[in-house]
């Protein structure tokens, strides 16, 4: 089980190097990136574009690591202009690793990963790619070979529609090469372990067995619907989402049209709108919890999540019930967002957005 | 446990006499209603209001029961003045029980009941007073006791939100006793054998367990909310059905106002529209199964049933769903008439219903 | 999914006939058995040689038949002599069925059915062959077809591993032909719209669908094994716990070896010793729950269940919680039979009982 | 929800300090206890009685710590004059901490944890004591506060009858105050944060949801049967598997009878058997899984667990199990170990242990 379990993971990230399985929170796999790779002192470079790449570069300061955290603006995803203007005033390649949230839950914006290896590559900078992939995996496309990235990571309760519990580091050779010399300490997170007991088809330490079962349903679910089907039906979802809020006169945090997020929308309440009392209205009354603002969006925005294993339906009641809110909160918005979101999802079935 | 369940079951029918309850579908409640009281050839009335009506009549046929099914209009309920008119035309009492449908599921309509034991009592008509409350139980008031019925049948998978499976029947002492007399064979659905085991905390036969399990959670589920609650909350999401129906310019199946169901509205397509046309693209389009025409409403009515574990979300995805299926189905109608619906549930919350 | 479900049972049941679902107890299927195929005051056969014939003549009784019940020694079968002596002296062939119970849980003694019906072809009486399988059914061999039998009756809770609440009826051409004639009253139970409705796929009333699904996952699990092979398993657990019995020092109420139950075996108790008591100790110690002795073994008998789901441990466990309990209660009885059971069960596999 | 779990954990450990909960296995929290309290080249002390005990030093190792790992014998528990001595050769108090493991899995030898703490205290010396108590906590006796642990570790798929998935830290006041000081790296396992948002209800990443679900019931089903009547209950199938041990003619790897496992027992095979080729035997032929030998024990032991939900009978069928497989296998031993067990069983209830 163990290795079809490996095998179709493989599928998922589109990678034919490796992928690790931990027993842990999303978060450990940040933490299995960086002490896999990496040595005490080793400089890493991130944009605060969100509430999640700042996140990771905490746990990367924790860990020892010296880390060049670039302020951004949070409507925009990661420019490979900025990030080559960055590598290459650094000729003597300090920079050990580049990390990147491509979707970043807490704005709903996605960066586009391929510019970037354009950007590293072009100028030749050895830094290895690194890339949160938490919210995107199984939601929007993502190659972790065919883009270059070096270490992917994940986790199982986003798009694979699993309890929180199981997260996922896919790697690259090169990561599994920077890894032999890396000198951070490590025991549970250590890839050496895996390899070598992942290869006779066991984990290192117990693994959590029930989660291990669901992920292999959830990617037979996945492989059943298909992977390019699934990014095809959370790109409608998205859509459909967008022309609500745009319908209600609201605001998307995220400003660039061809860096929308497959996986949740996260939109401004006007000024003098409280985000979190809508939030609590629609709790209370409406039984459905959205995600709250984050970090400096906090009670600015509320946050629509159409991921995982979402129908025209399920989505349509979401909206409705945003909608409903609204109203019921006293948020001024334009009524018909809902019923516009559905009749887009009318007339344009699934099967004709390819 | 039996006493329990049977204690919670009297408390929902709102008798203090007794409940039965059967390993069987509803269907088998009306012949344990039938065989129990009533002997080869007896005369029993009927109305037919609708399709159950109809099936209910039939039964009674192969039993050996004389049947007066008496034509009527499928979209008004049973009125307490016809009722008089044939008792009235009795005089020699030959009729021995009136069945009657309290939520004709075919036609979203509901007959009141009180008036018809008025009715009963006032021209001092001895026969008894059944009523099939299958899809009226736990979802609009039924008053065994308060009421005068003689035996209330209902099941397990309606508004008590079980899968089906159990049915049930409660009695008055008049019933009771008619069942000393009643000559028509039986032995399954015995009362006399019931009682004595049920007496004892058992049951005559292995009963269906796993759903008598799921029955105690129905029960306490509803003894949480109040069962008066649960009534006004399918009294609010029938209305708000019915304001998206008035909206999309269609017509409700039910003519009276007062007659209207809490547990499901049955609606026309407009003449040159498919009923079963619009219901399977609803099914392929959006995954929701709405009810067919049943009888003579097959083809030109569909179904919006809301009654059980519902809540206002659920209820707005369901009629978004019809929404788009009109549009998508081309069935002529006006828009908007989810966002009616949502727009009321919005200002009205079901504490200010009462 | 109706159809496939139908088709597995006639496999279980071995006849290309028909296969009836009802959602009830298996009493309910004994009365589909009786009013599809009989009359009022239809004279009816059965031999009292366990607790569950006693109360199936009780079911036609009270359907108003007239019931032959010959008294009999509840430790042997019925003997095929007995049946023809029986029928041949009914020469103008009043007795219209022949009811036999194929596996009578309460004593643990198997009637062997092809003796039977070979009595009835010799003389040519022309009475239906009606067989209860209740207990039966999937843990030892019948067969439907093979063995000329006119009605088979049998339920979802024994070997088929399911709740209570599924009955089933397999009839032959000959009890078909019969219903067409059968005067008794019914319409629950009747099998004319069984067949119109199953022929379409569907059911004439409401079916109790979760335990369908149940249904279908049996089928398959009994599939996967082969029937052969859980017969060859029902058969070794049921040696083994003979064995245990025997080497205790008590007595198996089966007294004939070759109608020894696959399913359950019945032991008395030494006399001045209660059943009852030591089943009371074996549930407050052991948390196992032994059957109870019925009608005139009250008292006298407790019984060992070794069908369904059951494999060598469970069954060693099993053993070994009768014999704690033995000691427990102070039953006079010799140690060993547990450890005798294992050794038998260790020693002879499975795989070489065929 | 988070502080009523985190409470009932404190009962369960005996502390009134901190529990915390991590999304990982009970490899995790052995990096939690080092990595929050130690700084990189700190000395710990390791004995090596079994598996667990090396395994925990390797990870010590790997995290960067000077780790004195003292040879010993598997099959007795760690003796406090051992530990004195070896404290007492280091007046300069190099050594940070005493890692022991309380059971020891692979042996099923319970080291007595308040003779090291009395040792320790005796000569003064200031090094934290933390104990693995896996496979100890809520089968035997463990106080983390009484006894004087500063750091216990343990995890949720023993007696506390979970899936895998979850670790547990209980701290004391001195393991908190070292963690300000302690400079090994790390984020994940961090208790500053943990305390930070346990404070507040949270926790400092996605939890584990539905393993915290399913902890709340264990914790309820362990309160409901009280925590010393589940010791009371683990010690007493650990007698009866002793005597089946004793009766068999086999050896029990633990020597000390006040070293005795609660929550498992290891047997050596006679010499010239293979104790894996008993483990496959009874795997395939009577579905059972025993435990392998682990290290220098490979080959020569199985383990037989008697720890978590287990009843009477549960525990019958487990050896009578083992004794069938040992029969099956063809390796030497004397019948009557399982009868003898279950005689123990039923003439010593549990209400008498105490």
């Amino acid at each position: 089980m163990t290795r079809s379990i490996l095998q179709s993971l493989k599928v998922i990230f589109k990678t034919d190097v490796r992928v690790f399985v931990y027993p842990s929170s999303a978060t450990g796999a940040w933490e299995a990136a960086l002490t896999n790779t990496l040595s005490p002192g080793d400089r890493v470079l991130l944009f605060e574009h969100g509430f999640f790449a700042f996140k990771w570069a905490r746990v990367a300061e924790r860990l020892g690591l010296t880390v060049d955290l670039v302020p951004g603006d949070w409507r925009v995803g990661l420019d490979a202009g900025a990030l080559r203007e960055r590598l290459a005033a650094d000729p003597d390649h300090l920079i050990k690793a580049v990390l990147v949230v491509h979707n970043e839950t807490s704005t709903g914006v996605t960066t586009r990963i391929p510019p970037l290896r354009g950007a590293m590559d072009e100028i030749g900078h050895p830094a290895l790619l690194m890339v949160d992939a938490v919210s995107s995996l199984a939601a929007t496309d993502l190659q972790h070979d065919g883009w270059g990235i070096d270490v992917t990571v994940s986790g199982s309760q986003k798009a694979l529609m699993l309890p929180p519990g199981l997260s996922f580091t896919a790697v690259s050779e090169k990561a599994l090469q920077a890894s032999t010399n890396a000198a951070l300490p490590r025991s549970y997170w250590d890839w050496g372990d895996m390899v070598r007991f992942n290869d006779n088809g066991f984990f290192p330490y117990t693994p959590a067995t029930n989660l291990l079962y669901g992920l292999r349903e959830a990617a037979a679910m996945l492989e059943e619907e298909g992977l390019e089907r699934a990014f095809a039906r959370h790109a409608r979802h998205a859509e459909a989402t967008r022309r609500a809020v745009d319908a209600w006169g609201l605001e998307n945090v995220a400003l660039n049209a061809n860096e929308y997020s497959n996986a949740a929308t996260s939109v401004f309440v006007p000024d003098g709108s409280d985000a979190d009392h809508l939030r609590r209205i629609i709790l209370d009354r409406f039984d459905m919890s959205l995600g709250k603002g984050l970090g400096q969006l906090e009670g600015r925005v509320f946050r629509i999540g159409h991921l995982g294993d979402l129908n025209d339906l399920t989505l349509a009641g979401t909206l409705a019930g945003v909608e409903m809110g609204l109203r019921a909160a006293g948020v001024p918005h334009r009524a018909g967002g809902a019923q516009l979101a559905c009749e887009f999802l009318s007339d344009i079935p699934l099967e004709n957005d390819g």
